[in-house]
């Protein structure tokens, strides 16, 4: 795997890079769609790399749940169990645990948890995670992290990078003893935390770089500080991160925080936004958010959105997606999907060419105004 | 529109023939997905078109109700609409008013009833019906017919049959008098009702064919009677029709009903099976069904059904889709709707050339054979 970075903006801090995988190129900056059990929801894999993906998101924690990491195993690794001929990366399921699991125990060691689906009792190590990302056979494996909510204090916050920091430790060492299953190679990103709180962020990245990883997430984001603060700490923190090597925000955002962000030197994100969205009937446009479920788009027989080059956004109505969404039906969802996922994809792809040429901080704005201004 | 039989074969009443229509030309026997609300459930257009079929069936009534019958008109028509290109058939509702809207009442003139969605009142006609489907441009028309339970009494049935033959001389004159709204020619199915009464269907069919339609549906069928039964009507009320009009033999069936019923002379038809049983994991084989519920599948790599030729059988393993179904991903009930729509679609493809060939009835002994076969 190799990271290339072509060109540094220099109104900001905005980059473009090439992201070079044994399952294809990607540029960057790049979305990567979100497919927590090895499926971008609602859409065949055909579907997603028609969309411009190039790489997608799965989750350990939930394919070590369900099918069970076995499984994905034996199917050659999660590229082949879900037939997706692109990247993949696959989040620890860190946050997951934090978030869904039931009862959890953490410790310097491990955190136990119960399973959301069936309440079983789990164990994972940052060893066992990388053992499970080994068996699920992913690009690029994201190792366990402590994630603290948004409101925790600092001493909890020190305390969970405190964890972070020795984990990703572990989970280097334990990278470098074990080899990929599948035959192609399998690089770690490590992720920093730190909450909203600047030394503490600068401290975790330090830290991590020393371990030399081939990427660096941020962590700990987008959970429910206020977005100026998001915008802060990420400035912050790409500060205190390599040059040379790929930034990956996690779980982040809006169009408008994906542009915010990669002006503030992000090369990778992922957002369920597209694909939850598109489940409840709001698409993403150049004019803001559209809600499919107001009535005034019955009798609206324009494309969905001339601006977004999709199948789904060309083609076919908004007065037909209205009656979809209206009658519940299954194809509402993939057609929101496709289009959310493209739009998404689309905005990425400028953003890129705007910093090849220069343009791209001017660009920006004028997106952001456009988008936020009001109908 | 233009129906041209092929060939007949020598062995069985089975026919080959050719529908033409504005929108494409059809090979028959064939089988018309269900696209109850303009949408086969679950897939884009371009997935629908994939799978070899070249008409869809879509329904009158649920239309009517939503969107409504205006918007499809704006719309330019139900194809226009859903951005298929193939040719439409719409059921009037006549089936619907019975089996799901709420206190109908049936007269000589009308049929009033309460919409299944919110309760609201509404009145039919034998030519309400048929501006509905100017409204709604399908290529195929259907009249609105009587459609008696299967467990009806003949006083019943008999009442039903004059009922159904009034309203299609109506209907007829009707049509006449009106005229295709979106800029391509359609035509008027009848329906021949009778019950399971020998008597009543030849009496019903003979009334029907004085009125000279393009074409005649036979109605009222697997509704409940056995499976003989329904064999046994569906050969006497081909005997009672046209020999060169096209036959739609409505609402059937399982793979093995369309064999049966194709070597009883039947052209056309359309079932929810594929798709309603794709939504519940089960998929039509050469072997029979596969329940994909049961845990068996969990661990097979092997592909879908490799005798079914569509993305969906062909790429992903019985383990993967097992994955999804147990996990409620949409994209299960997706690719069990590819694969099984294809797979009905391959069977009348393949029925047709073997009534080309002169090998059918030979060929159909086979396959029920291997399908019954108990693994």
């Amino acid at each position: 795997m190799k990271f290339t970075l072509s060109h540094t903006d220099q109104a900001s801090k905005a980059r473009a890079g090439i992201l070079e995988t044994d399952h294809g190129t990607i540029q960057t900056p790049c979305f990567m769609p979100v497919g927590t059990l090895a499926t971008v929801k609602s859409l065949t894999p055909r579907d997603v790399w028609e969309t411009g993906a190039r790489i997608c998101l799965a989750n350990a924690y939930h394919l070590y749940l369900r099918p069970g990491t076995q499984i994905v195993r034996e199917a050659g690794g999660v590229h082949r169990f879900s037939k997706w001929d692109g990247a993949v990366l696959t989040d620890s399921g860190g946050y997951q645990v934090y978030s869904l699991a039931g009862l959890r125990k953490v410790t310097d060691e491990s955190v136990t948890f119960k399973s959301h689906l069936d309440g079983s009792r789990h164990q994972f190590t940052a060893e066992k995670v990388i053992e499970i990302e080994r068996d699920l056979g992913p690009d690029i494996m994201m190792v366990l992290d402590e994630c603290p909510p948004s409101n925790a204090d600092r001493t909890v916050v020190k305390s969970a990078v405190d964890r972070t920091i020795s984990w990703a430790q572990r989970s280097v060492e334990h990278f470098h003893k074990t080899k990929p299953l599948h035959g192609y190679d399998q690089q770690l990103f490590l992720i920093v935390q730190g909450g909203i709180y600047p030394d503490l962020r600068t401290e975790c990245a330090a830290e991590l770089v020393k371990l030399d990883t081939f990427g660096y997430a941020i962590g700990g984001l987008a959970v429910g500080e206020p977005n100026a603060t998001m915008y802060e700490v990420t400035d912050h923190t790409t500060d205190a991160l390599p040059t040379h090597k790929p930034r990956y925000l996690m779980g982040v955002g809006t169009p408008v925080d994906l542009l915010e962000c990669i002006a503030r030197g992000v090369d990778m994100f992922d957002c369920v936004l597209p694909t939850r969205n598109a489940r409840n009937a709001q698409l993403f446009t150049r004019d803001g958010k559209l809600n499919f479920r107001n009535s005034k788009w019955k009798t609206d027989f324009s494309p969905i959105d001339e601006e977004t080059n999709s199948y789904a956004s060309q083609n076919f109505s908004k007065a037909y997606l209205s009656h979809l969404v209206n009658s519940k039906e299954m194809l509402g969802a993939v057609l929101a999907t496709m289009h959310n996922i493209t739009f998404y994809e689309q905005l990425v792809t400028e953003a890129r060419a705007r910093i090849l040429d220069g343009s791209f901080v001017k660009w920006k704005n004028a997106f952001i105004a456009r988008y936020n201004t009001v109908k």
